[in-house]
């Protein structure tokens, strides 16, 4: 397991500045364990506010705040090196008898939580309680009439007045975006997953495609993947669990897993792997035999087209320059038909394999060292095949490093 | 693969009807496949609003409609029999030459898209469409000045404005809660998938506890859980995908993992299997040779509270009453300072495995045939050790009938 750091509180101070933002309360699952390095506890499970926050003042000098469940503080404490903690209780009780070494089993438990301080466990938690929490920290922290952002684009609509009853004096605003900016750049750790996840499934689409032979299912070659790719990353030293993703497409139906290859097929290898939350994309195509003509002018179009967009992946570039390129060089191809909405996303630990920002033709977003992006083109063409070929990359100073190096083109497989 | 069936639209009308509503529009994507069987496609994965609809009028003779990202229509429309589909354009392009057998490849991608339908694709999907959309059903189906109800315990509240302001004239209400009523009685697909998954774990948890010696680790013990509970599955004739979940804790510090198995450790086995969705949970307890008296007077009165509660567990009997028998039972044994939230909870396909309702001191909600509960009483004792025992029950006209069958005792291990 590789200890996730906590949040770069400098970019943090700079972009709530510049959202003139006096601080931020995360409540998203996925944006409490970025910031923290730390799970919210089971009870983030159900996807409701109240659950967890973690209050991140404006100004890099003040600590962060956690309130989470009592169940999970101590674990909390130990993975976030957050030391201002606030508990509430959950349903889950543990108690501590290891400091009473004398007496019966009820002496002791009763030395663990003596008759008065014994209360009834809520169901799940009680938000009243917990935006209780919150509206004490707020003021603690000096922030009871504060600019503070929160996560609009999670935030439960049936929980959205909570932040305004108990916190009555805050100006609310929506901080999605703000936290989407600061996930966008990757710390050291986060690449390091990123890098073991691609690395672990580049051994597994290896592994898949040397198991291609007619007659093999998309569901029998992600089973190759998993276990190759699961191997790999206890070779790279990983010693947490790993779980594959994606999907193998077989034939000419060119969506889901298609059908046992058979001669002239072609094969989609879109797969990733999750390491501790952060999951890899990347794509490789092979086809069963020789391809056919046109087969090989789609593959052909795409490999070019993705080069052309690849030369422009670099610092200082908007993403839509490389879209426009990459779609360009489609259309030049002859193939004007060609349409997609995007070639590419961020990736890391967000609630969905794709995250902000997108290799779109709206993106202004200029290319930044520290992205890690997954580069893309497919066609999905029923009758002919789905293709696709993608590579992940990181983006430093002056370059965009690939994940894998597994050769590019269409893998053609003897049979 | 099991298919799930499609809504009790008969029981959703009841529902409605007493929640004097005229319909409700589901958009959480847990909630669209329960009503339909089929997978709400990756636009849903960003877990925001727009990116999936399903209309149901109250009017059980209405068909639902769905309103899903072209990419994934037909797959929609196969796996939920659902005929009235409206589809919008997302990020992923699908084109089909196969009806065209003469001419050049570019001849035949022009003509299954001509030059005035190619179009643009946005970065994701445009939600002022998709929101449009959802307006141009409820005003074909009647209900475009109706009270319809939607998910509000899921509907971020970024885009919470967009209900009202597509459809100016409905009057929209919370339906969460009437969701999860729907959810809570199970169709007879679901209790095979969910019979499937407890019984695929009760396997794995009868080789974890076969493999228990000195020195494994509870991480070592759940890799044996998984991959018996994986072959169990495979004898069960199921022939999808299975994944484990849940924690197995080693000895006295009672949370997370715990350590290498020792002679004396008590070891919690609280796993489950997720089969198409469907996630159970269940657990036993079992201790490294004989128990000190403490660890088998802390097992002895869980086992028999868990007794107590269980004589209440059956239709008609609100569940606040065998939350109160449990937790009596351990009150009465001298266990004055046992606390604990709920004694259990539905389980199903939900966004967390602890779904409504839950055996809780205030849930006054009656038990009824066609519920799947979890019914568990968990002690966690820092210094002795994590304590369980739950089993998950179907529950029929007069029956309880538990998933497993493995021997509710502490289970005593030689060493």
């Amino acid at each position: 397991m590789i200890q996730l750091g906590s949040l770069d509180r400098k970019r943090a101070h700079a972009l709530l500045e510049e959202a003139r933002l006096d601080g931020m309360v995360l409540i998203q699952p996925e944006s409490v364990t970025y910031a923290t390095g730390a799970k919210p506890g089971s009870a983030a499970g159900w996807r409701r506010a109240g659950a967890v926050f973690v209050i991140v003042p404006a100004n890099a000098n003040v600590p962060m705040t956690a309130i989470v469940g009592d169940f999970y503080a101590e674990e909390f404490r130990a993975a976030s090196g957050i030391e201002d903690i606030v508990t509430f209780p959950v349903w889950v009780d543990l108690i501590d008898i290891a400091p009473y070494e004398n007496g019966t089993l009820v002496e002791r438990l009763s030395l663990a939580r003596p008759a008065k301080s014994a209360r009834a466990r809520p169901a799940n938690y009680d938000a009243d309680l917990t935006f209780g929490l919150l509206a004490d920290v707020l003021r603690r922290r000096g922030l009871a009439s504060a600019r503070l952002g929160t996560e609009y684009a999670f935030l439960p609509f049936a929980d959205a007045g909570r932040f305004s009853s108990a916190c009555p004096d805050v100006r609310w605003s929506d901080a999605s975006q703000l936290v989407s900016r600061l996930r966008m750049i990757k710390s050291q750790q986060e690449i390091a997953l990123l890098r073991i996840a691609a690395q672990s499934a580049e051994a597994g689409v290896a592994a898949a495609i040397s198991n291609l032979e007619p007659g093999r299912t998309g569901e029998q070659l992600f089973s190759s993947f998993h276990a190759a790719s699961s191997r790999r990353a206890v070779e790279l030293g990983y010693d947490g669990p790993i779980y594959p993703v994606g999907t193998v497409t077989v034939g000419p139906k060119a969506t889901g897993w298609g059908r046992p290859a058979q001669k002239g097929d072609i094969i989609r290898l879109d797969v990733g792997c999750t390491v501790q939350g952060y999951t890899s994309d990347s794509a490789r195509t092979a086809v069963m035999g020789q391809p056919s003509e046109d087969q090989r002018a789609v593959y052909n179009s795409l490999h070019k087209a993705f080069h052309r967009g690849l030369g422009l992946l670099r610092p200082g570039i908007p993403l839509r320059a490389v879209h426009a390129a990459a779609m360009r060089s489609m259309h030049d191809d002859g193939f004007t038909m060609y349409c997609r909405g995007h070639f590419g996303h961020g990736v890391g630990a967000s609630v969905f394999v794709e995250e902000w920002p997108f290799i779109s033709a709206d993106e202004h977003m200029e290319i930044e060292a520290g992205m890690v992006l997954a580069y893309e083109l497919p066609w999905y063409i029923r009758g002919l095949g789905a293709f696709m070929l993608e590579d992940q990359f990181i983006i430093a100073a002056e370059t965009a490093e690939p994940c894998w190096s597994l050769s590019r083109n269409l893998v053609v497989c003897e049979c």
